[in-house]
């Protein structure tokens, strides 16, 4: 991490930001360690973040807190996205048995939103509120191909890193790629983010018909039969889109 | 809200609490309102909560920003349990297309982890994030029927408020439901939260045994037959509590 910040503030929400996707429990020479702060100053911060309820006390150290979760519960740019996405996402779940997603862009990535996924899914690495590059994401690729185009300069500025063997990792065949992607109207990723795994990706557009979400079915490259798929795909990410449409922007 | 806190920490972090379960947009002069802070301070905090992606700028002033929903989708007390939760509720959705709710008990409430919903499921006011008075949820009587002792006694301290015309508002009448809740193993909410609205809850352990959380049905009075569902919601909870007592303790 860069020097710690000067302000109490960003010092506090450094603490929080400490806590990596798969982290549980963290003790305070941890996060010392990982912000860089001193530890006496750590304690202090801790002991404010806990009487807020963004970090609770455990045996092994501190956790992040359930205010955080109903705060980010709260979050516009989510939440009203997510309760109009989740009855076309159920649908999709019920004729596939597959793990059904909803995802934005956010930096260079895709980002999950939700996941909806049962006991005959295959079990992939996507999880709600976590991230995967754009460039080998079926959802990142509808963003790229029918997003702005300073998406995809900022992802190949940023570099196409390689996930798998089959991570298309050159700008040049990335643009070829997405060219289909804007001919079909759906975005593949064929096992370039995990092995094994196979995505079909449809756009959610808002009423200006800026493209805001996108919904994919992902699962296994033995079972799945992407073109087959996408018809039921683009159908939910249109009804959702009809949706959208008539509500009041947020 | 009290008077406003003298550290920046802890006044930034109410002018993230000033966000209520339904506002998107707050401007300046609100979040100074709601704060109790001067302006200047809030243009300064926000300023900060921008840098870090807590608050998001709009044309109408701020909103909670992704960084927020990101943050809150790693705390561990939801995470593993919405994640080990989640085929089982949708096999419930699967059986019976109502609204299948994950819950635990905080402070004095039932709070909802999860939501599963479809077009067929009756509209109903939960919300993931959100939360109800636990004496008048199903799950909320598990929690005070099978959990310590201390929950009922804080629920009943802090008095019964009245929903609807059936909530249960004398606590004598709560406990005799509350010991017919224990005698059955599930929990039942007649028009109790929402006039029109009735479900039924059953208990979530852990390896120790502990009620940790609860599995419920709900949607219309007219539709549902509580006593033919609660054996699906019983079986539901109970493998989940498998599950959960095969893996390490979160």
């Amino acid at each position: 991490m860069s020097d710690p910040p000067k302000s109490v503030l960003a010092r506090g929400l450094r603490v929080l930001d400490a806590f990596g996707p798969a982290d549980v429990d963290l003790t305070l020479a941890q996060l010392a360690a990982r912000t860089g702060l001193p530890k006496p100053t750590v304690h202090r911060l801790v002991g404010e973040l806990v009487s807020w309820g963004g970090l609770e006390r455990s045996d092994e150290g501190y956790r992040l807190g359930m205010a955080l979760f109903v705060l980010g519960q709260r979050v516009p740019r989510q939440r009203g996205l997510r309760e109009a996405a989740l009855p076309y996402l159920e649908d999709l779940y019920e004729a596939t048995h597959e793990n059904i997603h909803l995802t934005v862009f956010d930096s260079t990535d895709t980002l999950f939103l939700e996941k909806v996924t049962g006991r005959r899914s295959m079990p992939i690495v996507s999880r709600v509120g976590g991230r995967l590059p754009a460039h080998c994401t079926a959802s990142g690729k509808v963003f790229l191909a029918l997003g702005p185009p300073a998406y995809l300069r900022r992802v190949v500025r940023d570099g196409l890193r390689r996930l798998t063997p089959k991570t298309i990792v050159l700008p040049g065949l990335l643009r070829q790629d997405l060219a289909r992607t804007l001919d079909r109207g759906y975005g593949i990723n064929r096992e370039e983010s995990e092995t094994g795994v196979v995505a079909v990706a449809a756009p959610v557009r808002d009423r200006r018909s800026n493209v805001i979400a996108a919904i994919s079915i992902a699962g296994s490259a033995h079972r799945l039969d992407l073109e087959r798929l996408a018809p039921a795909v683009r159908t939910a990410a249109l009804s959702l889109s009809r949706v959208l449409a008539r509500e009041p922007a947020n």
